[in-house]
């Protein structure tokens, strides 16, 4: 691995710049820190004031420490870090890591000085982790650059944390749990290094096995959604992103300082590439673990190995709850459980081998229950019982795990009295929960990663969409508009080969009646300005226009109606349309998100969308894949499909205008929102018309 | 308070019968338990084979007790039973609790056994609780004759589970974190003491001041309802309830051996009598501690205080997700804010008062957002930091809430290095989360509690419904059949006061015209037939008859379709019914749930039925706040009330007739289902129309 960022993690020599010999500072900790874990590198503080720290030479500033150098880990008041730096780049020194705030995250002033940092960096062609950080940990080597204090279990985690407080809080809690992580890093206000960069430094390296990041706002989303994309495919990547609510955006910009997009839009883009989306730190804990440690289930069907009913029946819920089935035992895997358990034990699923069951009993079922081809995974649960040995239970659990190569999750209800237990299957890899309700999202999460690693990478992403790209962009540049009503979009969507309703232009009454005499009446007659943009609350749209005299009357009507409403609107005239054939209305359209780009969207208009919410997202450039998906996560789609004996509508119809939408959003950056309300979609095979659009520019 | 099952609690002389001398055994544990916790009444193990166990006097039998006795804890096999329970019944001994198992859960033969104990009880005037249960522990005299190892710490919280493990899983998880409890039971197979009888006593009870329930089936809905009702209006009751989703059902029935209501009645039944529902164990404790040692918010605007954005921004999310605001401070409180804190720190909400901040800042910082009559309740957050006290943060939070008044919740990040700080706010009764993420579901629970407080509790049952319930009763004996079709259950709902479209039976052709020239032509006609239940999917409905010679066509096509589908089909002959004016199509019915009795439900009908599963349910007897309820429940309600300029509709006529129907099925046990689908909703003040109906009896 030749990445620009191993020398964060596996630095020849490290200087701590700032150390300090009082063990109250922060610096101190650092410094104790990388002597204390087994980091076989060169340490060295620099600090004027000191001859010697920590029974380590100090140097009086970065040019003075000797070679080999390659990382400086640097902890002093904001001020002084562009000189700091300067000196270290002259020194030749690769790589930093920035641990003092008071930089983007206190606003304007500080903004200024993160942009000055970042210059040098660059300047010098280094590398920069921070600032406002808590650093990172190798726990392979023992590189630990952070304050935090204790080490987690060594494992498979590589932990990526875009908050040092939710670094630190998280590693305070698996630091007796036994969860095992090969590296944990809190980026800080990413100047320079992005989590992006991170993953895909995690993705190379073999020490590490699942990717979990705790994540406020993603920068570049096209970028981590490009780079997520070939990381799933090798190994998991899980998220938990705060600011999934507005509340909780706003909580994450005013922490940041700066503007996270929709949450929608993170959804979309983590389905789209692979990534495990959580939504608590206990998940993210338990289901990196799982990942980690555990096969991958091959269906969802999941068996319950019990001495208890209650816990089994709180598992059950949750395993339904988070899209797990209870498997259907074969009648021999019944029988053999009837042969040797309890006579009142239930053999149906959960398996219920009442209070008494002993160790032996557990192995057995567990064997019994992992050997039916129904099965795909499966869950035991102990809860302590004065005459079982929980130890031992806990060792024939993790046997029957073993063996089985399907994935066993293990919940030993209780905490005083069954830490042994616990302990055994902590130093044994065994992953287990603290209780029976907290399963379901991990066997889920094992499933999603399953399966995706079963469906199609994504095809390439240059579409083949018949498109006018030069035509497009002369409609774009031969206008200053920022608001552009139908009239003046169709023939962009036209260029894209999206169908649109037949229709024309006309700027006067004599012109209108041409034009619907060619388009054939019954026509549709629609007021053509800038100004209005929402049309039928300016009464401002005349539908089936049977002849010439109603015609007249639509077009007087509408001329007054807008001017009645607005006396300065600019009218270029009106658009004449045919009347449309019946079909269905859905709505597509996109809007940039300031993390993600162009954010697609489909749903099926009217109440739909408006009281139901059922509305489907997707990150553009979409996929094939993509579309499909958007269409099938919406309710109201059943609708198109036969729903009780009605029609089939031309769904994929709707699929190719997205794809046209899509690319017209990726070509275009200056397009902010664009949106076909609605397509009509006909029959199937017979194609959708756009009966109506509209956009903004930026 | 007298209550009956005083005695379990606090008892004069306890025997346990079944002691052993053993150890290893079970008995062996509960007779040392009820030594151990400080019980001030007479113990006596009894068991011929010992004179003396754990240094008390041991009794051949329990008619050799002394006085004075009035609970028998019986452990022994389940065959031995019923003898023991006579003799404690000719004994005089009130009251006893079956530890035992081999009852009704293991099948036919142990529910015939379970049978003949209660019918022993009865005989003798005595309470049961168990069989094939844990006991109970009165932690505040020390009672205790469960055999569970440990004490939790003494508090308000009365605990009611009906499964013993969960119950011993649950106790085992607090043993270290501070939660208290008054009582802790499990109830086992409820013979005879129920959840509902348990909810009644610890309502009396002064020491419990929060009523927790583990429910897995409860068997007399009516009763715990009306119970509850009565309870939640004094103290607050908590249910987890195992067995939501169809396979936690399966997995309770083969557990309890007893059919478990659907739980959309028990979601409505805990709605309709103020019962808080939680989802998991975690949350079941935590929102019990806050019910027990916090004061109920005026509103749900809360604050957070913190010193580092990532877990407040998780906290952001998790109480936007559970319906919680966050406060908008007002100016004066941000300008105190400023004044003292760091110049970096966030003063708007939420306060993120960044790393270095001191037990001081915390102090002043709470006590300030806390004053602000913008915030109803506030949530501090520390993330260990080398140079911060966290006892002392702790200690400043805890002061700044018991000055407030207003409910402060803490989260002290991380557990290894935070031990003793989650001590001192465990001591001082101080609720605390483990992770930020757990905080919505807390106060959002004291918020539900607080509005149900302040809502007019229930009216009497008795509703004001004009009803001829004796027509209704010559109806029903008046046939047998089982399905009733439209024309038959017409009569019964017109008793009940439901309009119904104007309709005719007739018999033959002839008076078919007659009827159609009677009621006014255009018509609908429809087969009346006991064997056509879904009148459409056979072809045997017509609408808009305009005349005579369709009236004649329509005749004969429906008799044949019905003969073509099935030429064994009795018909009574064709329902003729005016064409209904415009209107809103809507479903009301009822079906009888095994716990709960009739389950009313409202739905739009339709794809909001059938596709997005917009219905909503209520247990009967309904009250007026009740259906209105049920009705703001749906989203397609929405377009009734003038949606998008739309017409307002006649909601009234709904909540009318869904209280009519609820009489009826109060009034009528034997009606399992009803429906009116659909029932025609008129514009506002014009009431509503049945134009179908069916029924099934049981």
């Amino acid at each position: 691995m030749t990445s620009s960022l191993k020398i964060f993690f596996e630095p020849t020599g490290v200087a701590i710049i700032g150390a300090s010999d009082n063990p109250d500072k922060l610096s101190n900790g650092i410094l104790k820190n990388l002597l204390e874990y087994g980091y076989q590198g060169g340490v060295y503080p620099v600090n004027p004031k000191s001859k010697e720290i920590l029974g380590k030479t100090c140097y009086p500033d970065i040019s003075a420490v000797p070679d080999p150098l390659d990382l400086a880990v640097i902890i002093l008041p904001a001020q002084a870090i562009p000189g700091v730096l300067e000196a270290c780049g002259k020194r030749g020194v690769k790589s930093a890591t920035v641990i003092s705030g008071g930089f983007k995250e206190i606003g304007v002033e500080g903004k200024a000085l993160e942009g000055q940092i970042l210059e040098i960096i660059h300047k010098y062609g280094m590398r920069m982790i921070g600032p406002n950080c808590v650093g990172s940990f190798n726990l392979i080597n023992g590189m630990n650059t952070t304050f935090i204090k204790g080490k987690p279990a060594t494992g498979g985690i590589g932990f990526i944390s875009q908050s040092g407080a939710v670094c630190g809080g998280i590693v305070d809690h698996v630091l007796d749990n036994g969860i095992g992580f090969s590296h944990f890093l809190s980026l800080g206000n990413e100047a320079d290094v992005t989590e992006t960069d991170m993953m895909e430094y995690l993705a190379e390296d073999d020490d590490t096995s699942v990717i979990a990041i705790y994540a406020e706002g993603i920068q570049d989303g096209q970028r981590f959604m490009q780079t997520a994309r070939k990381v799933t495919r090798r190994k998991p990547v899980l998220v938990l992103k705060a600011g999934r609510s507005d509340e909780g955006a706003r909580a994450v910009s005013s922490h940041t300082g700066s503007l996270a997009g929709s949450h929608t839009a993170y959804q979309a883009a983590f389905q789209q590439s692979g990534v495990i989306e959580v939504k608590n730190s206990t998940d993210l804990l338990n289901v990196a673990m799982a990942l980690d440690w555990m096969p991958l289930p091959k269906g969802n069907r999941a068996a319950i190995v019990t001495n208890a009913g209650g816990p089994a029946a709180l598992a059950s819920d949750n395993l339904a709850e988070n899209g797990i089935q209870l498997a259907h035992f074969s009648q021999t895997t019944q029988d053999k459980l009837r042969e040797k358990l309890n006579p009142a034990a239930q053999v149906a699923n959960p398996v219920d081998m009442l209070g008494g069951a002993t160790e032996d009993e557990y192995g057995y079922a567990l064997d019994c229950v992992l050997a039916d081809e129904n099965v795909d995974m499966a869950l035991g649960v102990l809860v302590p019982q004065a005459l079982v040995d929980s130890v031992k239970v806990a060792q024939a659990m993790l046997d029957a795990a073993r063996k089985s190569g399907k994935p066993v999750l293990v919940c030993i209800m209780g905490s005083v009295s069954v830490r042994a237990a616990q302990q055994l299957l902590h130093t044994n890899h065994q992953p287990m929960v603290d209780y029976p309700e907290l399963s379901g999202v991990v066997f889920s999460a094992l499933k999603q990663y399953a399966d995706y690693l079963k469906s199609q990478p994504e095809e390439d992403m240059a579409l083949e969409i018949e498109k006018d790209q030069a035509k497009a962009q002369n409609i774009l540049s031969g206008s200053d508009l920022k608001n552009w009503g139908e009239h003046v979009t169709r023939p962009l969507l036209e260029a894209y080969g999206v169908s649109l309703i037949q229709g024309k232009l006309a700027c006067d009454f004599q012109e209108a009646l041409d034009a619907a005499k060619a388009l054939g009446y019954p026509v549709v007659m629609k007021v053509a300005s800038q100004d209005v943009l929402h049309k039928s609350d300016y009464g401002a749209i005349a539908v089936n226009i049977r002849n010439e005299g109603e015609l007249e009357n639509a077009y007087n009507r509408i001329l007054e109606n807008v001017h009645e409403q607005d006396a300065t609107a600019r009218i270029d005239g009106v658009l004449l349309e045919k009347m449309a054939a019946k079909g269905q209305e859905v709505i597509i359209g996109m809007k940039r998100d300031p993390s993600f780009g162009p954010l697609m969207m489909f749903g099926m208009g009217g109440i739909f969308v408006e009281l139901f919410k059922d509305v489907a997202f997707g990150v553009a450039p979409l996929t094939q894949a993509d579309a499909q998906a958007m269409l099938e996560q919406t309710k109201a789609v059943k609708l198109l499909s036969g729903w009780r004996g009605g029609l089939q509508y031309d769904q994929d119809a709707i699929i190719a205008n997205l794809l046209r939408l899509s690319q017209l959003a990726v070509d275009f950056p200056q397009i902010h929102e664009i949106e076909i309300n609605p397509l009509l979609v006909l029959p199937k095979g017979q194609g959708a018309l756009a009966l109506d659009c509209r956009m903004i520019l930026d």
